[in-house]
């Protein structure tokens, strides 16, 4: 099953930046089938754990995360770039290969003692979803898993998310 | 149902700016069973019509456009801001209060005669839709509907959609 998903995964040179080879995920999203069994794949296991709310990372991890949210029966919290979200927030910073960047949660988005389910669609140096996750237990959730269409495992973005199981669908 | 809903939406105001209120809908997306309902709201009717693609516009018309997708059994499309999609890319200029900004999607993300239904969280002056809906007709598919959770009507945005049938759960 994972295979008929990896097919609709398209290897785009040279973007965002000369040298890099981007995964493409939109001719999976366009086709029907195998973007519903995306999401029953990323929600297997998941049903019946007591998930308060799934995680969604702006903006590819909004597609997972809305759609898993609705399938496990969860709501959909969304992290977003800075000066999106309207209400009081707390955010993160995090590292890129050059400079920093910035998530943000709103303040009321999850509570103490919630169990959450990460999701986005690609595990690469771990560095955003390090930072979301930090956002999630500075306020006493607790991170049941993270889930991932995609993972770069040559990058080791799992060491950066150490004690947080992680899931990926497929890995290069 | 959709008193159930609406409770949910929360007034900012002087979000992004003063003098502005602003809508904002994370408490219903964190709430389980009023997202689930939300969904369901907007996919009614559209499950037996044939359609082929959801179209959601970045960033929180990925939010319903993914899910919504999952539940009629279409595939997603993203139309997105500028740069973002990595394949080569069709592009629409529309204007806003001051300037003007841009959207752009996939030049293979839909087809001459397939059935298409857009979708989005608010409708204000249909600027961006307008502009969405222009890419799609360029490649000969079909809008069936434009769907929105929030409608401000007194800005009068049905009106630049003209001809595409509009279905909005709230008003303001």
């Amino acid at each position: 099953m994972v295979d008929s998903i990896k097919k609709l995964i398209r290897d785009i040179p040279d973007f965002p930046k000369p040298g890099i080879v981007f995964k493409d995920i939109t001719p999976l999203l366009a086709h029907s089938a195998e973007f519903a069994n995306t999401i029953q794949l990323m929600a297997e296991g998941f049903r019946d754990q007591g998930i308060d709310r799934v995680v969604g990372i702006e903006s590819r991890g909004f597609i997972f995360g809305a759609a898993l949210a609705i399938e496990i029966g969860a709501g959909f919290i969304p992290i977003r770039k800075p000066g999106k979200l309207p209400y009081d927030t707390i955010s993160e910073e995090y590292e890129l290969e050059y400079g920093n960047d910035r998530v943000e949660m709103h303040v009321d988005a999850v509570r103490e003692g919630q169990k959450i389910l990460m999701v986005d669609d690609l595990l690469a140096t771990g560095g955003t979803m390090g930072a979301c996750c930090s956002l999630i237990r500075s306020l006493g959730a607790e991170i049941v898993s993270a889930v991932f269409l995609i993972e770069l495992s040559f990058l080791e973005g799992r060491k950066r998310l150490m004690g947080i199981p992680v899931r990926s669908l497929i890995e290069y």
